[in-house]
């Protein structure tokens, strides 16, 4: 067991420790040492999940021989610092969705990851979930046949209850508001079933919150397969997971109670997915495969740093997922003109991501 | 009984069928004469419904001076012509939506209403679904708070099966498609729910038909209140007809199982409307009061001509249901750009609609 794959957990919030339940469901991860600069902090994850040590600072836990990589929790504004340095000091890096908070750092992030080779994943957990995999499997073996339209909205009521103390309220952190936090797991989860977007044409609006943020976005992603999708996020409701495909053969309704989500290994039990097939009108629930997403996500990053495994989300989709999101919010600032999801990858002056 | 409202179905196909067994489960309506210009059609509406008369021209019916008002049914480029002399004729006329296939006719319809004076209502049934009923109610009495975002999607198949023979094939008559036909029932309905629409920002493809129209619609509709709207109809998939509207307070679920419409006394047997209250998770079911779409307008259109009801939907909001649609397509046509409403009406060159 001495030959666990080595790992520190950077920014010892709520999501740290969902993310260390996660790696210790698995037998890959030793939670080896753990950073944060609030020593409080520091120790209340140390007892919570038995890691024997706890780095006073990260250049401390970075120059951490024993150390193999960080999974990092820390708000969107400080993942490029964060990740650019342990990039550098030959650490892997796994980092919270989004992977930055714009272009410029995702584009910075992905020019050190070129440059250092490391092992760097981004925690887009949501398509690991059984409903989005078995939708995968759909539209790969051709019982949904074409896709024409999708949709999928994420929504809570966090945006009626922040206040100035979290950086989710201020729109230099958390530009684009519930589309950024929420809405960038569908841009992702739409994109691995369906391929990349072409262009996004979106509107945003600030409605019910205080913050100085987005609670109403809606977008219509023009994918390059020729369908339509609509992604929805909103702050200003009771909480709503779904997404559903039309397809030509089939139409598949994914619904999920994401107040469960935390503990991945249980949030399948608190999904359904339902087909209709064509010439039918009603509805069958699909039989899902039970999935962890945190673990296997962390399992596999883990996995991945010895060598054994390829990380699934990393730099490319990654960027994908949070172009879809910029290119909403331009969409938005131009009344709904269609905004190329390549040229604002491009106009952020950083190499074109493939 | 002889006091019943004398109405003479137009246009004999399968959906004069429908609204001629909505009138008959009432007992406001004789259906006293009818038309169409296939003779062998006349007769078995006729016998079918035990209609007494029928006429070989349409000018013969309208000549006819019991009857006090025309049903029409007809293919959608064919509804202004039929309205304009059927108006001049002195009856009151009834006509599927859309009102029109331009905004050009549908003014032209207006124009005709304001000069008659006539009876004019406009069947779109949808909103009368007890389920859409019931969302109004929630919205006006609060318990839905401030809705901001609202989903709706209405598809079906028939892409995939049109063939040449039928007018939906072509563009110069059903101009969008599946937007047309389908859409239009939620571009009513939303706005009786949540009021007018200020700029629609859409796409409109042709992905999988034959047809030389759009299968694949998707549209966002700015509210004046602020809320936005995802419109979705497609022609290339099983059915499904949906409505999400999330509100600060709670979110409500519509969904239809269409294939049970024509028979509108039964509709709301195949729907279900659930809600999700702020600060839970969970759905509850909705009790509906059941309603009778084809039979409540239908009747509500001969009490009218006798002066003991109301129209509920009649030029002003068919033309905003249709003027959705045609800004949708304007839209579409500039990639996606917003289009305002208000200006798509006023630039066919006709008195705004108010």
């Amino acid at each position: 067991m001495e030959d666990k794959v080595q790992l520190a957990p950077v920014g010892l919030g709520r999501w740290a420790r969902v993310l260390a339940r996660g790696a210790q469901r698995g037998d890959v991860i030793e939670l080896a040492s753990c950073f944060s600069r609030d020593e409080q902090r520091r120790r209340a994850f140390q007892e919570e999940f038995s890691v024997p040590r706890a780095a006073a600072t990260y250049e401390e836990l970075l120059a951490d021989t024993e150390i193999e990589g960080v999974i990092i929790t820390t708000p969107n504004d400080t993942h490029r610092p964060l990740i650019e340095q342990a990039l550098e000091a030959g650490k892997a890096v796994y980092t919270d969705k989004p992977i930055a908070h714009t272009l410029e750092d995702a584009n910075a992030v992905a020019d050190a990851v070129a440059r250092t080779g490391g092992v760097f994943a981004v925690g887009h957990s949501a398509r690991r979930l059984a409903g989005h995999r078995e939708m995968k499997r759909w539209i790969e073996d051709g019982r949904s046949g074409e896709i024409s339209l999708a949709e999928a909205n994420f929504s809570n009521e966090r945006g009626l209850q922040l206040t100035p103390q979290t950086w989710r309220w201020y729109a230099d952190k958390s530009p684009g508001g519930s589309l950024i936090q929420l809405g960038v797991h569908h841009a992702d989860t739409l994109q691995f079933l369906l391929g990349p977007v072409d262009s996004v044409t979106a509107h945003a609006r600030r409605l019910h919150t205080r913050a100085e943020v987005h609670d109403a976005v809606m977008a219509i992603l023009e994918f390059e397969s020729g369908a339509l999708g609509h992604l929805a996020a909103g702050w200003a409701s009771p909480g709503m997971y779904t997404m559903n495909l039309l397809g030509t053969k089939a139409n598949l309704m994914y619904d999920l109670d994401f107040t469960h989500w935390d503990e991945s290994h249980q949030a399948d039990d608190w999904s359904s997915l339902t087909s209709q097939l064509s010439g039918e009108s009603t509805r069958q629930p699909v039989a899902l495969q039970r999935t962890d997403m945190f673990r296997e996500q962390l399992d596999e990053f883990a996995l991945a740093i010895r060598g054994r495994a390829q990380v699934e989300v990393g730099v490319t989709a990654s960027v994908r997922a949070l172009a879809v999101v910029r290119a909403a919010l331009e969409s938005s600032a131009r009344n709904g003109a269609a905004v190329s999801v390549q040229e604002v990858i491009a106009s952020t002056g950083s190499a074109p991501v493939t």
